[in-house]
């Protein structure tokens, strides 16, 4: 059966972003790509700087609270109801809760057929990344380069240490049935 | 029942945006935003600039093909989707094919309690706002300032005008269940 | 002698970068815009956030030190430069140190003739359009919108509360010789 | 005598503002950075879409004109005088014209203490990155990879096809005197 859903894992500074709109360049079809980005996009302002939304640390650590997890879970629904009405979806996330970020997206995606895909970078390389896009608050890459991995079952994994954002995309969609 | 989404159609530069912004301000319950723009960007960028998909002409005007449309109505469902599950939403929407737009939207929303927010500038007024803020192209603000209104039916209409978006926010806000 | 520079000085949200795009729509002749918020984007991500740099407070107040005054300076001579070079200019400005700001910038443009313009807008309307705009932070358009303005000398004063800011650029391009 | 200027010379995607950005890092003392896409918004939107001004064409080429030319010599001034004025400037461009685009910097910069700095990239890989950039134009950086660098000399180069942004610089950073 064709795959429908695409989920990307990585750090922050990874090479996510860049890998899911190469994705898009390569494969035949269109794809659409959500990510977390864009939910928090979504959100109010205050959701973004609260306790009980999500807050950005300036060690770069990031805290999720009750109101941004009940906004997620219906995203995630909303995000599984667009592949079921038959578009293609490249979904670029960081699984801050490791194994249970998956389980998430697994009960929320059902029987949906989906490609579960590991984005590495090397920790020292992410941090480089992190300061190369200038942005003011650092740590993210350092602190979710291994932690967003932990307990995550792929079927397939690229890294980024080393290979091309296009070379990774090739990679995944030899994947894509 | 209680409102669940909340629609804003109006045309490019009439100030949808900045209400939806003032409306998650002023709206007790968090409220997430979603809109066309938000679904353009999530498209491929062959999607976004090809004749099946959406064009942007150098007078303003805005052609969308096939592939666009299937693409939206996917992104439709999953907005409906994400409400149901008990996201509140305001969807921030220009209805380019007018009393079109708005049926293909309630066919996604179904039963959902949806409040249908009309946003009004005078032409003049949203070309120069079109200006202002530099984009590019223009002439999209007066060429979608009476069109996306037409045969559209609203709950309630808000002028953007003489009033400002915070006020606007706070009308639309009284009428929210 | 023709106006080789306009400044335009005004508070957070009071519509400063709107008019300067509409200036540079409506005057016959290219203009550049410079304003501060490039200069801040010019500067190290540390500078950006530190106290001998510039700090945005989470109230809106905003604090600069003395590396970012040393920065500014420079800038500020590179601004005249460009000018004497035949380049006319917008600068888009808000003179948190009211009279002195202006002070440094007379220093700077010397014989260069220049249009001074204020542009007001009542404190709550500010306050609504940067809720409108979304920012994280708020609070610097209460903070600033009488204080840029104490003790500096205009040529015109333009008022966004009840004019669009394509008729506040007319004003002053009438007033550009 | 101390460094005043790193002018950093490099096609589309070929990694300069990375590299810009960890320089400012690295570098004990605080640096602005100047690009030319700074310049380009800081143009009318007229201009940024003319033929007199500069135009961008579906295929990814750059055309310059004489309008854009005489804005950007009086820029090129301004740069300069900033660093006369004791600010320490890196200058992120491409040179369209090659030497002639050299000539021009240093008729601007003078006596001014310049590191001349080289960004290569394999063209290959630099398209692959404008790809994974997303943007909607793209074959710009194919035709500048070799084109930029014509009759060009340089003080240092450096390539990141096969190293990190923040690698170069601190190869770079090794030269700033």
């Amino acid at each position: 059966m064709a795959t429908q859903v695409i989920v990307l894992n990585g750090g922050s500074s990874s090479g996510k972003s860049g890998i899911a709109r190469c994705l898009q360049a390569v494969l035949p079809e269109p794809w659409l790509v959500f990510g977390v980005d864009g939910l928090i996009q979504a959100m109010p302002a205050s959701v973004q700087t609260s306790a009980a939304g999500i807050e950005f640390a300036p060690d770069g650590a990031v805290v999720v609270g009750p109101e941004f997890r009940t906004l997620e879970a219906a995203w995630m629904e909303g995000v599984a109801a667009t592949a079921r009405a038959g578009a293609r979806i490249i979904v670029d996330d960081a699984f801050l809760g490791g194994a249970a970020s998956q389980q998430r997206w697994q009960k929320a995606l059902g029987t949906l057929q989906v490609l579960w895909v590991g984005v590495r970078c090397a920790s020292a390389v992410a941090v480089g990344r992190e300061i190369a896009r200038g942005d003011r608050v650092t740590g993210m890459a350092a602190s979710q380069a291994e932690a967003v991995h932990q307990g995550v079952a792929y079927d397939l994994q690229v890294d980024t240490t080393h290979t091309e954002a296009l070379d990774c995309a090739r990679a995944i969609a030899a994947s894509v049935l």
